[in-house]
């Protein structure tokens, strides 16, 4: 299966990395990426992202850091036995607290100058989804769809009131408070690059309202590099659990100088993140986490998407099918002079290992990313490594 | 195809009606309609619904009436020539003022007392959507639904910022505001019924956690008419213009004691309505409106299922079995002990008529509407008649 990365867990093995790049079109290319196949003694697996943009050199560097930290929080959390869902969201608080990303600390600011995150969380075990969108004031956006997530699988509440998967704004805070999840100043939330950020693209603005007196307000044609300051670091992670459940997440500040209350596909179920164990009529559990233009991944369902193609054989081929059809030529984006966005894909199966002579029941873990963005930041680690990789 | 409501639109004719009963389940029952086919001229159809819940005949005469209203305002749309996008927001409007309808004015109130809420429209032609959620101080929520999406249809903002399609909460009011649409005081959208409901919940909640001291906060087991008062009346419309444009959209209070930001299904793409106009690929035309649980919904993404079901020659069949088998025995919803929604769905397809003598090219309008609730009111008009008829 070529250009596929592919793991299976058994035994121990050295990861032959070889980086692939694959042209999609005149506008976007995929990577992937693949390795030798040899047994390990399967303890889970993590796969991150800290956002398909446009990196600077510096801030790549940055990003790799921050993926191999996040990849060895989620892999510590494996190795104490959690579920798939707490490691994941161990992960994502490394990424969010990181004052590189958009994600969290030093989120992008939106025209009114504040802070407000998106994020949501599934668990593919119980399938169960929490998410929060344009929530201000807290520190680890993550951590309130989690719990929403974990509070709605214990049932109902009193009265028998269904308890809420998704809450925005004001009330997502106070939710988030009233189940013992500090609140965090504001002023802590900003970053001086986050600041600066800011500062440099409503300069942008101004001046591109002054330059276009017939257009004040908007145009068609737009650069790559003006799209918000090419700003879309959009968090993530994927991971597998000893048991085999998969998890994903996601967390955004979302798009610079967004409007105030405009959420994006980080709190949108099937957009965001996508994790679904496998059952009798699916083969492979799959989870996957998008980064990207909100609006883009919002009206093509990327997550969902790429998580229904990974049930054919060739995951590969599906993905850059998928890729290709729903969202780079979708008909949902017609319109779209480029269509901004990347993703994560975890799949897994049981299988049964013939070598070495005795047979053992293990699980094939397969890791893929594509992207139509110029870059993308990828970090992995298994349970059984001693340090986590990154590419892009 | 017995069972299936179906209109052939290129010439007069009369309709007639029958009621028919589908059990599905222990829990849950299907209504469909049939109708005899004769062609008449094609204007346009309108088919709207006031909620899928537990009415008593007081309030289903009072539904039967706005539904009927609703149709009449659409079909005077779809007479002035306008596309089904701005028909269907028009139905909503009416949907929205009716003080009995869980909708705009008379929404159910939240745990705070306040008022606050969801809605979303979808354009099948252009395949854009807007959404807003957790909005408060806004007459019609509709109206800035439909005004996110025609904004977004005119591209990009300054500096090649991409426009929104979701807002929520205060951001989403004060876009509003900066967009045209006046403010309406949060005391004029609360109704008397609004208010003694939400007094008697409140009541029941604090009953409900005196009754329970080991389980103050939450307990497994409810009974149907303890959900949330059995207030579940979100409201929807799907439109067919006289270009056989489709567009559907969706409106909600969000359920009875909610907490404050809490998102519901009508706010959500793929989950409270979509459209879609046939293609290469989609030989139909489709457009789904949903009503219920919003988490049930959205955790099903019911819309967006019942619209890829429609595809299949058999759509009373194929709604049916989508009804069963992604939602009422989804895995994704397998831990609800009660699970709550319904749809009304819309397809069509350009026909050939042969009748009489001469071929004119028609357009054949289908419509069907399944509930798992007690009851559904739903109301329907084509262009072409001088009244519109209601069930549920």
């Amino acid at each position: 299966m070529i250009g596929l990365s592919s793991y299976v867990g058994v035994m121990e093995s050295e990861i032959n990395f070889a980086e692939e790049q694959q042209p999609l079109s005149p506008q976007a290319n995929s990577w992937t990426n693949k390795q030798d196949q040899k047994p390990k003694v399967f303890g889970g697996f993590v796969l991150v992202h800290a956002g398909a943009g446009y990196h600077s050199e510096s801030k790549a560097k940055e990003y790799k850091h921050v993926c191999k930290r996040a990849c060895q929080r989620a892999v510590e959390q494996l190795k104490a036995g959690v579920l798939a869902v707490e490691a994941v969201a161990a992960a994502l608080v490394e990424l969010e607290d990181s004052p590189f990303t958009n994600a969290g600390m030093g989120s992008n600011l939106n025209l009114s100058g504040e802070i407000e995150c998106d994020a949501s969380i599934m668990d593919g075990k119980s399938l169960h989804y929490g998410a929060v969108g344009a929530i201000s004031g807290i520190k680890n956006p993550v951590l309130v769809a989690n719990r929403l997530l974990s509070e709605a699988q214990k049932g109902k509440l009193s009265a028998g009131r269904i308890p809420p998967c998704f809450l925005v704004g004001r009330g997502a805070h106070d939710w988030a408070l009233s189940h013992g999840i500090p609140s965090w100043p504001s002023e802590k939330m900003a970053t001086k690059f986050s600041l600066s950020a800011y500062r440099r693209n409503k300069r942008k603005m101004e001046l591109a309202e002054k330059m276009e007196p017939g257009q004040t307000k908007r145009r068609r044609q737009s650069s790559e590099n003006e799209n918000g300051s090419g700003c879309l670091d959009t968090v993530g992670a994927v991971v597998v659990d000893l048991e085999g459940n998969v998890a994903a997440a996601v967390s955004s500040g979302g798009l610079a100088m967004k409007h105030s209350g405009r959420v994006g596909q980080a709190a949108h179920y099937g957009c965001g993140c996508w994790a679904e164990n496998g059952c009798n009529l699916n083969t492979y559990s799959t989870a996957v986490s998008t980064s990207g233009c909100g609006e883009h991944l919002i009206r093509t369902m990327l997550a969902r998407e790429c998580s229904s193609a990974m049930q054919t054989e060739d995951a590969h081929r599906a993905l850059l099918e998928t890729m290709q059809n729903k969202f780079i030529s979708s008909p949902f984006l017609a319109s779209e002079d480029r269509v901004l966005g990347g993703v994560i894909v975890l799949r897994c199966c049981r299988c049964v290992e013939t070598q070495p002579s005795q047979n053992i029941q293990g699980i094939l873990v397969e890791f893929l990313w594509s992207h139509t963005t110029e870059s993308m930041c990828v970090g992995y680690m298994s349970a059984q490594d001693s340090k986590a990789r990154t590419v892009g």
